[in-house]
């Protein structure tokens, strides 16, 4: 195990020094032996942040308007962290890189920080690095930590789950797009976002967008009314009008008691994300790993089914 | 608890009848109450089909290379399943349903059975119902079950790891795209198609992959050289060819006791997916719930860190 002094690297992180808060979350991404000493450490720091999540089909112009909103709340002096989640698709590697190079306009501003977050590992990877480096800028001091993701597959919405608030980028000309989305915005849209609004056909995206809202309010709980802005991200266009939005959000968490319940749900899921994970290793090293093979073996064999093998192995609950 | 005769279904899904087949598959997918009933009754009749796996990006032609494979398989008299897996993603709902009506040419032959399998819910979904819906159709007798993805996540590479064998699918003038995909590809891949190969860049796209797999050769164990096929799935062209690269890897599986090896290691995860959701059921449902809720809390409030909470959660290993 090398050297690490994690209160002096925590210290350091806190006072802005960037490779200190590069290094912590290799630590925790990687699941360092350092792990569980770094979380400590970390912890006294954390529940300052404001959380923004931003997600949308490929397409819609995301990293341009993560670029813009960095730009927004840094002439308001808060300090910016970026968490910028790349699927762990074989099939979708390139394209992104691509994107990440309209972020790099930040990057000699020590006021914000970005971090691209990927992995080909197990579908666990993401689900566990991400809260943990969103832990560490936390504690660094960030004000606000955006959580960025391409937005194709449930894995993505799970992490935009971590948000206080999600804005959902589309943009117009997408076509049957707009319905066959349906369904997933209205269930993760904070504030809706038309992005290239001085396109054509950005009207009618609007339009389509109201109509679907009225048909989806939410049932229960104290409503919040998902408003719609249009943005030209290129242009810095609209801005003012998204950060609006996001301060109403925040305001209207608060005001219901929503900002806290939202947090104690994300808490809730990491613990029991890393409890799962542990019971999970247990399974496999300690005990379980000669008696899984050999119920593998009877399974595959057509000897055993595989939730009398499960039973065999966990034994009774 | 609705009545259901297990031995019943099973026996008339064995003897062909399709209403029979989607019912069991319903039966584990849901996680019903006889999903236990239904996995024992199957297992007998188990481990026999060969299980074809389908990949690839978006736009490729997957659905219609489905669909050449059915006729491929059909004119030898071999039975054939299919499970489509549509991604949980709330962007991609739409486009998909388009493709599927390709292989609807199929749907009036008694010898070939069509399931999409789509969830919106959490990860697990899939993960879990796609090897039960496998094992059902397994049971059922098809000689070969095709399990088709959109390939865009790792929950789709995860589920094509159950296949014996696994095809992907690419096409030319991707561009940029076959260098992004490259890492994975190599990967994942038993056979290449490059399909639409009446197409212009066709003869580049398959000197590229050619040189990905020079240089990407797996160094351990007996090795399997990746063969390339060019197929025109619209018209049928490089079917025959198909058929023959994937006969060949089947043959090879069996000569070097991997066709044995693979099933033990789908038969493992299968298993353990199964105990750790169990697992995870017994931590929210029996005792854990309340002290769950209570130290995420505590996480919430900065007090404890989250891993700290999951060992007061499930206790010492």
């Amino acid at each position: 195990m090398s050297s690490v002094h994690i209160p002096g690297l925590v210290a350091d992180a806190r006072a802005g020094r960037q490779r200190a808060i590069a290094r912590l979350i290799s630590l925790v991404e990687d699941e360092s032996p350092h792990l569980r000493a770094v979380a400590a450490a970390l912890t006294p720091h954390t529940g300052r942040a404001r959380v923004l999540g931003l997600t949308g089909p490929p397409g819609v112009g995301k990293s341009t308007s993560t670029s813009m909103l960095i730009t927004a709340l840094r002439e308001r002096g808060q300090r910016v962290g970026v968490l910028a989640i790349d699927p762990s698709s074989p099939f979708s590697g390139g394209a992104l890189l691509g994107d990440r190079i309209r972020l790099h306009d930040h990057t000699t501003d020590p006021g914000v920080f970005i971090r691209s977050m990927a992995t080909r590992g197990h579908l666990g990877g993401l689900a566990t690095a991400t809260p943990q480096a969103l832990r560490v800028l936390d504690a660094a001091g960030f004000d606000v930590v955006l959580v960025e993701t391409v937005g194709v597959g449930q894995s993505e919405v799970d992490i935009v789950a971590l948000a206080d608030t999600t804005v959902v980028l589309l943009a117009p000309g997408m076509g049957d797009g707009i319905q066959a989305v349906k369904a997933g915005i209205l269930e993760i849209a904070d504030v809706l976002v038309v992005n290239k609004a001085d396109r054509d056909g950005t009207d009618q995206t609007v339009r389509d967008l109201r109509t679907m809202i009225a048909l989806g309010r939410r049932g229960t709980g104290p409503s919040w009314r998902q408003p719609i802005v249009r943005t030209v991200a290129t242009t810095g266009a609209g801005s003012d009008d998204l950060m609006s939005a996001l301060d109403s959000h925040h305001d209207w968490l608060t005001t219901h008691g929503e900002l806290e319940t939202g947090r104690r749900r994300r808490a809730r899921r990491e613990v029991e994300e890393i409890a799962v994970r542990e019971l999970r290793a247990r399974l496999t090293n300690i005990s379980g790993g000669d008696t899984l093979d050999r119920l593998a073996t009877q399974v595959a064999a057509g000897e055993l089914d595989p939730y009398a093998a499960a039973d065999d192995l966990i034994g009774p609950g």
